[in-house]
């Protein structure tokens, strides 16, 4: 069987960048057709560079990285340097990108792509805010019956929020671009906090990470290091999440996740809960399911998997 | 010390009889100073009668029953025969009162207690929707700065809502008079679903409860037994938990509870979210807390505790 | 034929005293059956007084003010000292109430009224903020069959807002009770800002009742001339509207003004719009009407009118 | 002095016509850079084509017509059949287009448009919802703050709404494109309701405008008859408005309108109010005016230029 071809759009942040690498450590499965940026954690033209650099890394420098949306849609951007640093990618020394940046803006990738090839083929992976995909359905809405699924990380049900009480930073970010997203009829699954709060690095597979000693292992683990210390300061804990790999992890080894098809809705009215993923759990509305949820995640192969592909890296 | 003066608004429920009978089987620690009746899981007509009938059950029929509002200070009236039956008390077999129902308008009964009281001495319990109390507080706000402590059951957080995605049914049927309350400065303690998900009966402690024999603790076996079957049917399983008893288990033990000081706003603004009690756990919006936010739950020494209560009654 | 027996609640504020005035001139025509005060232009403590204050003046102190709610539903106070001055009626020189005020609560005044009289009997004429009107009717909803109409300044559409942009003083206040009322099915009247810009007093008009001569017409000129300075500011002309004397005006004398049956909904969701009046004028929503809107007034009759019943005063 | 250059952003729509006629009459002082066309009136494929015809029977079918955006932001489309009839265009004898629809998308076009001239050099004058103009400010925000001004028809204030009782048509569509375009800090010019009503057709007019004898002149003529029909159902009476060509005849003849610099704000987040224009024509809100906001227009005049310009078409 030919490898899944994905689109991957993001904004690293550290946890991209496990989610990249592990995506490019499995070639066999996974084919990724291009990589577009989106403004999020930090701004565009750090999100754009930092996707370079860590295809850099990777020694896949030939991928060409497509800068989307400065900005939201709707809303005034809100970035996380609280979280990732000033940079996005505090913590590790990248190689300075080689290849030029693509001269076709994200969007216009985001179409050309799904549109170049036969529909069901393409998979978009937004790891960030979904401004992207959701202005290509709006740029060009032939697009929506030709994507065959798009698996993102964003939300948060039974956790809660993690930006405000009641909303991830991925949808708190552009809500209105995940409401687009949710309302398009595609095939949806949602990797949530309550999910990737389960997917905590401990400090032995950090060690193991770096232990593989080769550059990639290596500078993954500093960054893995840096974003770890936010989560010391907020939960108490040596034990911190991985969020977007999670993405790939589940491409990769869907049986690792758990979830439940549900009806869900996007919260873009109230000031107080605006960017919530309203989760209907218990189909209590009795509405139509239009998102898998995922759930749970059985931690230890799924930090196995990544410690293996990201090893297989030069 | 003499006991703590309390003042139940309820709207039975069966779980709020188990509430009742467990203030009423703790006569050393409680003295309930009134009982005012809400409509909520059934209409107040209802309600009040039903406040009534246990009262009777237990053998305090000397307390006389307030009937306070007909509906929500806002919206239409929402109610849960669906979950209680069409009495709301289906499943058990209780006497009919003999008392009449009190004369004074179960809102000014709390106006006029807390007045007659010196301030600090009254703690206000609403186990049904907060209509009743934050109708008092509006129509006298003198009230506000002399009550103790308001111990409620309602709202979730993490658990989200049982009534709508994000709603759970106390704060759902009347959120505008949630949003008084939690506005009001009174010092609050909430006891969500969160928490009281945990306070699940168990098959082998009914058992226990019907075979001591004695008519009040027969009747609420037969009351629990109804009311589980809604749990077995929403959760799958034979274990289902009482909500309103934990507000009064509380006030007895408050050592069985752990939870934290949280800012909490009540969703009066978003249609898909209204009613929902937005807490923030983490502090992200760096608020001064407003509340108690219950969450935790040592169970066996709670069903312990109300055996014995409840065992102490007629 | 009898006089229609009228309920007063008010807020005075100088246009307040001219609706009074109005109605006190006019017994062959209107009984008034009470008088309530609430929280709007000035404090309740104020607006009690005052409506005491006017009484007084008028050779009326016989008729008994009945003191109700001290703030909103459910929104905190918001009060207009910067349009009436500190006391709600400067420019008025206006004896000390003789009279106490009632010991019943204004909510429950309203309530026992309507319930002492025949349905269909008491028509209720809101010049403030609707909280009284709206706490009565949750507080016992066998009221609600039984008004006659409620008759009331407050609103405005196609001239948008006097306080936001959006939304007339007496609805912003407390655009819950506004809701309360106009979800209740009682006829209503609405007398909104695009009916009481028209009724413009001229300085001609003032001087006229200035030299009416009695205490009662040169007290009432005072607060009119104070009054007029927001005015002047505002719009930059002498001529300046009195704005509740008009509900009076038009149950004295209909024929006066001019308006439409429309779907009338209170905005309670938005922060922009919150106690905005969406009238439905050109009826595009295909509602039923719950309201008829008064939008035009023949100006000179309707102050002749209240020139001829000021000076029956003493 | 040469010509101001002008981008027309069209969803004929009649009125849309007259507008696009003005302009192309006024070679003197206005150039169209481009015409790009936008869902609204009716959907996409006809406001395209119904741009090209125009331009077509104008004799300016060498001016590319650049479709854009098929559907809003965020919220589903919302069309007006029911005043424009089926094709957008009803009641003229249009030809077919010659040339074929511009390759680019609108979105783009504008983008490509303002970047390829001086800042200060582009007017863009959106006829329709703003989906696509904010769209491109979202693409590529480097377009703000090279375009010299935006003036559109939308809007409507102390007139309200004529889709909605609070909106009027072309925000209403797209409330979120308008909200974008009133906070990006580009000078705005808005024609609302308010102005257009002014703008009302004679049946004189229509008999001169025929009367011109000229293919464009008889046909439009046959527009606006057919156009009028729905006046005549609302609003009892033969003269109604041509809303669109007061935005061109704005910047022919500014001197013709009078208008107000105001703080206006978009209301996208209640039910009963979205798509509302929040003009605060009294400046209640403090807050810095970020629009000119057109309230009156002086007919005879504007009708009179409308005239000549479209006499001198073929």
């Amino acid at each position: 069987m030919s490898p899944r071809k994905i689109l991957i759009d993001t904004d690293p942040g550290q946890d991209d960048a496990f989610a990249i690498l592990l995506a490019l450590g499995s070639p066999e499965e996974l084919e990724i057709v291009g990589v577009t940026a989106v403004a999020g954690n930090v701004p565009l033209s750090r999100t754009a560079r930092n996707a370079q650099m860590i295809l850099e890394l990777a020694g896949r420098g030939d991928i060409t990285v497509y800068p989307g949306c400065q900005r939201p849609m709707v809303r005034p951007l809100f970035t996380a340097e609280y979280v990732h640093g000033d940079s996005g990618l505090d913590g590790g020394d990248l190689p300075e990108p080689v290849q030029p940046l693509g001269q076709t803006h994200g969007v216009d990738f985001i179409i050309e792509t799904i549109m170049a090839h036969e529909p069901g083929e393409i998979t978009i992976c937004p790891l960030g805010p979904m401004t992207n995909i959701a202005m290509a359905m709006v740029k060009e809405p032939a697009i929506v019956a030709r994507i065959r699924e798009i698996v993102f990380m964003g939300g948060g049900f039974f956790e809660g929020g993690n930006t405000t009480p009641a909303a991830e930073f991925n949808i708190y970010v552009d809500p209105h671009a995940a409401h687009v997203v949710f309302t398009s009829g595609v095939p949806l699954t949602m990797v949530p906090i309550d999910c990737t709060y389960k997917a905590v690095m401990t400090p032995g597979w950090l060690k193991d990470l770096r232990n593989v000693g080769k550059k990639t292992a290596v500078e993954a683990a500093g960054m893995a290091e840096f974003y770890q210390r936010w989560g010391n300061t907020k939960f108490g804990t040596d034990e911190y999440p991985l969020h977007d790999p999670c993405v790939i992890g589940y491409l990769l080894r869907p049986e690792l996740f758990k979830g439940r098809s549900c009806y869900v809705t996007i919260e873009i009215a109230s000031p107080t809960t605006i960017g919530m993923t309203v989760v209907d759990w218990w189909n209590v509305t009795k509405q139509e399911p239009n998102c898998m949820v995922l759930r749970d995640l059985d931690n230890p192969p799924f930090y196995q998997l990544m410690l293996e592909r990201i090893s297989r890296l030069p």
